[in-house]
């Protein structure tokens, strides 16, 4: 994390602006609401039609519960954003899916769009940090392609300057700062056959002191740095991670170099540069991932962003690291944000899904209770409709609020190692917001993927067209499973955090003291382990709670045995960690991850909501998020004895069907609360008038080709003109 | 079922056919091997390369398990079709998905060429039946549309002309079996608000005596016939259900219509009726669903498919069906085939991921077992990465063998039907086949579902390329889940047969005694509920034979009392049945499906092994897929007591953890056996050579822009190309 800290000394124009940021008060994060607007006039009343049958029957006012949600600032802050989008030509939506470099062309025109509206310079961030999270989902919401091309382009690209490079490199800082700027970046780790095992790169950058150059060299298409974002077509510019050598052939291990890819006045490559686009993905298509190898290509020594580790001109290695381990891992800072931003991200993706499946099945009438009865049920009036879909509206609630909150904890976390106030309790957040972010990436990547696809298919055959919006929401999401670490590799940072916090509180009984306070209760855990569920509703917030902290703490127990006895075995301290993650670990991380997003969620509750109706829905939400994680975990509860009474399963599950019955005259306008403007859900099914058919004949009509005769039609009529044996 | 039965006295081409078939014996499915290649020319060994290290350590013949697999004739059928896609430039594969209309274009000419080459045609079929699921699956494989494109053109539209014509309809149904065939037919039943609820339809047909013509029309778009295949730009004929009216304004329900939708010589439509393209969908665009609306719209009285119903020139109804709900349902039969043919064909598609997903994690590399290790291991070593995969491996194996049992079951007892050797067992048979595959359905599409996106993330980012493969699999998959019966709603035909039988039960003891022998140790119901689990391993074959035994009883009877329950709280019928589904009924009928494919896995084991290593490594695959499957119950198992000792199930998870780990050294030859030919895999990530670095390379250069600079280069350089604000 401290690579975030910018040399201030070095950058003169930096200072001013900590000077700026000195005078504002860390805490109130509160934006002076400017608009003469009511928040009324921005949100307004939807009109009257089928989906009133619900809204009337609602026990809260959906707007007050999405000013709480975002708060009154961030709110009017995306909806002018989004205002702003559905007044121009550029952000129209297609729709049938463009060619791929027609998808190419668009994401970047919208790129350069958002770069022209500057709505997140650093002068407005920190005016209200929230807005680097706001300033995100709304992009995400709208097209996730955009929103990557831009944060890759431009805010990686710089942040990463700012974080490794020195006062050399600030000039690539501020041009790519500027609205009209004439650089794209890119930042290129990956490699071809080296994605999760970093330090396997074989990327070489051998120092020349003779022309005081680097000499970049690719060994062959396997060490090709791949899936690098906005390389395949744009970056003029690239973070390049390679293996330094010095003249004496030592190796120093990875190192960054801004690496010029292609002349800034034809766009072509440079000689010595293999550069190209991966091709058609499953989804993010706007985005050109490339690939890139260097031949012998020369650059000149200031490419290497020289803050943890440089050559002098003769070639000798000097860094203020000690320990190679630290440089490298200082090398990856860049990466720490991303899981935080991904688990944020995806509740956007899960709410745009949840609102469409909600919305649909409160129109969709499919039976009546008699077989004459011509006047059929919503299909939300199902049991099963309701049980599909309410856990992903409440797993919606519960990750958009804890997205929200980690991700401003993460911004001010940065913000204050950025003007240096880093006292013992922001010095030991760092482990533990990559212990949380390490879980939370995975376990809502995962969920978003899961609630998606439900969504999909409640809305049956419809859900299947492209008009309904979620296809594209599925394949978007896809990748938040794999990069910025793989979920299935990153859940055992988790678990190991944990093991080790486990394993240093036998000399240290602090150490479960955590700023976060994700593990408090661990410090208790031979009592908690010794706990049965004892009380009458094993849904209520407190016994899930305590239901999950008894979880916690025995899969933390019996990871640590099941490790311990791989040990005893002979195995590998490697073979012992692996053969310990299936059930043991890897359930771990999952259970921590639900406990602590309940906990927040049920924080929220308590600090947000002074109204009691809102307060009893919401609640109504977190038991339900919280009950059914913990019915995924009953064979455990059984197995380690806390559960002892078969009825108790039998009472988690009729309380999880009550709650989403209680929750059935609500859904409506709870994903209403969630919902942005139509114009952003892009979905014929999903539109807030609830006129679920006109909507759908209107999209299916917008297809020009919809009524067209084919070229081909001869052949069906004719078989002499059908290509020949 | 009936009405599959073929007039064969008004169709005297048919009487033809029946003698001939007649001829032939039902049970000897054997054609005779023509060919002088041995299996070994046909089953060439694969190149050396990075496989060779799994390869050489199987315990058993790829080839041989191949053969078992499919026959030495179905393998022969099925290579010989692949074998002239390949040769054929119309079935080239292409780096980057075509747009819309060259998908439907691409899809149509392919179509045409399987109609030339003629490889179905019924004669070959009777002469050997295995053919109707063996080039099922063949086509499938190779491109979903291009198969659904074909079967909806043809297959179920002469199917239906056969079931529900009479002899004045034949010549449509020897015009479509033509191979130059110059018309198309689509099967038009779903309309935009009524799918499930297919009495809702509103589409109607009145008999206009005047002019002895039926006057169609849709009321609005609500009632338009929509999701049809085939029918947005390519049908010249529809088979239209449509609500028949008489002219004393009596209703008859839904009957079918062979609608004249385009005129034969121009393939425009009709005046009156309008007909579209619903658009893109997530997948399978190379068929052209259409809708289509008839206003006020005068088609002949011939067009009437009146084998179950009929109207006199003056308008008097007619039917052989006295009762309404069996007309009905005859005239429904026509979808029975397609949950059989769905629960085969997504098979194929988890084959096909599944192949990807061991081959590529056999040869890439992440990580070794120190950090100075340079030797780094296959991915496939690691516990988490084979319990990932491997139980989807026994998946493959498992909904392999039952899809090609229940599809050829299916096959001979609609020829039984067809030929009029209708036994007692025969006729006992149509409702057991429609509970098991309203199971088998939902059970092989979700799986599927699941194994395929397990197999993406397996491979990591690699995976997400569309050069991969996988992800048109999954799109291509998803609405496996949707149509011929909503997967949700389906398995409640299945538990609804189960909780019927268990009340027929008490008068009759011998209901349990069916055909397919899928519950007959029902018949102990009582004996099995009070046994518990005792013996030592869970996972062995009769153990979990035992424990599923107890899980389908169990949940039998507290469906049947959740069921009892609700009503004794006053809810009707209706409710108390869909509030009894959530954790009781849905779980009863996977319970049910999970065990019956298991008990066919096993008695095919039985059956086909001569060689002890062959029943070995298919003994670990069925007892996998059996105890993982158990696994995700063993909530239930605690809570209804057939587990007492918290123990079994750390024992049921560490012999899981023991079958992968023993599976490890076959998985790849395993793949092998179930992998088609690389053409027809499609897969950069796949291929048999395991070169998947090289073939990856291959592929992204294949893309004719990889190394293009874009049209709209001088944007990213210079900020005044860009969109003005």
């Amino acid at each position: 994390m401290k690579l975030q800290v910018v040399d201030s000394l070095i950058l003169n124009h930096w200072t001013t602006t900590r000077i700026k940021l000195k005078c504002c008060s860390i805490k109130s994060n509160r934006m002076a609401s400017t608009s003469a607007e009511t928040i009324d006039e921005i949100l307004k009343d939807f009109p009257s039609g089928p989906l009133d049958r619900y809204r009337k029957q609602a026990s809260f006012n959906w707007k007050k519960l999405k000013v709480i949600l975002n708060s009154e600032e961030m709110l009017r802050y995306k909806m002018d954003i989004w205002h702003r989008m559905e007044c121009d030509p550029l952000f129209q939506h297609s729709v049938i899916t463009p060619s791929l470099p027609e998808q190419r062309r668009i994401a970047v025109a919208r790129m350069y769009r958002l770069k022209q509206w500057d709505l997140v310079s650093l002068e407005s961030v920190l005016e209200d940090r929230r807005k680097v999270s706001a300033f995100s989902t709304a992009i995400f919401m709208y097209c996730p392609s955009t929103a990557i091309k831009f944060s890759l382009t431009f805010g990686m690209f710089q942040s990463t300057i700012l974080s490794l490079g020195t006062k050399q490199h600030f000039y690539l800082y501020e041009e790519a700062a500027k609205p009209d700027s004439q650089i794209a970046g890119c930042f290129a780790l990956t490699e071809i056959s080296h994605g999760t095992n970093v330090k396997g790169m074989r990327t070489v950058a051998t120092y020349i002191p003779e022309t005081q150059e680097f000499e970049l060299h690719t060994p062959d298409f396997e060490a090709a740095k791949c899936w690098v974002g906005s390389l395949g077509k744009t970056s003029t510019h690239a973070i390049v991670y390679a293996n330094l050598i010095t003249p004496d052939k030592k190796h120093y291990g990875l190192h960054t170099f801004v690496t010029p890819i292609r002349c800034t006045k034809t766009l072509l490559p440079f000689p010595g540069v293999i550069v190209g686009d991966m091709g058609e993905k499953i989804g993010l298509n706007g985005v050109d991932n490339g690939f890139v190898m260097f031949q012998n290509y020369r650059i000149p020594k200031e490419c290497l962003l020289n803050r943890t580790g440089d050559v002098l001109p003769d070639g000798t290695y000097t860094s203020p690291y000690k320990d190679p381990n630290k440089r490298f891992g200082a090398s990856l800072g860049a990466l720490s944000g991303g899981r935080v931003t991904i688990t944020n991200l995806s509740s956007s993706y899960l709410i745009k899904a949840i609102v469409i499946g909600i919305r649909y099945s409160a129109v969709r009438k499919q039976f009546g209770s008699t077989e004459e009865d011509t006047d059929e049920l919503p299909i939300i009036e199902y049991q099963l409709q309701q049980w599909r879909l309410f856990p992903y509206l409440a797993a919606a609630y519960a990750l958009n609020i804890f997205g929200n909150y980690l991700s401003n904890l993460f911004t001010d976390f940065q913000m204050n190692l950025f003007i240096g106030e880093m006292d013992d309790r922001m010095a030991s957040m760092g482990p533990e917001i990559h212990a949380v972010s390490s879980a939370s990436k995975p376990i809502a990547a995962w969920t978003v993927r899961d609630g998606i696809q439900e969504c999909r298919e409640a809305c049956g055959g419809h859900g299947y067209l492209k008009v309904a919006g979620i296809g594209d929401l599925k394949n978007d999401n896809d990748p938040n499973c794999t990069y910025e670490g793989d979920n299935n590799v990153l859940v055992q940072q988790t678990s190991n955090w944990l093991l080790s916090l486990l394993s240093s509180s036998k000399n240290n009984s602090e150490v479960f003291k955590t700023p976060l306070q994700s593990v408090d209760f661990l410090a208790d855990m031979n009592g908690i382990l010794k706990s049965h569920f004892s009380s009458s509703d094993i849904t209520l917030p407190e016994s899930l709670i305590a239901a999950y902290q008894w979880l916690v703490c025995y899969l933390l127990k019996v990871s640590q045995e099941r490790f311990q006895k791989n040990i005893n075995l002979g195995k590998t301290l490697f073979t012992a960690r692996n053969d310990s993650q299936v059930y043991y670990a890897h359930s771990l991380s999952k259970a921590y991850i639900e406990h602590y997003i309940l906990k927040i969620f049920l924080q929220f509750i308590k600090e947000n909501c002074d109204e009691q109706n809102l307060q009893n829905v919401l609640l109504k939400l977190a038991r339900l998020y919280g009950s059914w994680c913990l019915e995924k975990h009953l064979a455990a509860l059984y197995q380690g004895g806390y559960l002892q009474n078969s009825e108790t399963s039998v009472l988690l599950r009729d309380n999880i069907l009550n709650l989403c019955s209680e929750l059935k005259t609500d859904a409506v306008a709870l994903a209403d609360s969630l919902a942005p403007p139509d114009f952003i859900l892009n979905s014929a099914l999903g539109m807030a008038d609830g006129q679920i058919y006109k909507n759908l004949q209107a999209a299916i009509y917008n297809n020009p080709e919809v009524f067209q005769r084919p070229s081909w039609w001869d052949q069906v009529i004719n078989a002499n003109t059908r290509p020949k044996l």
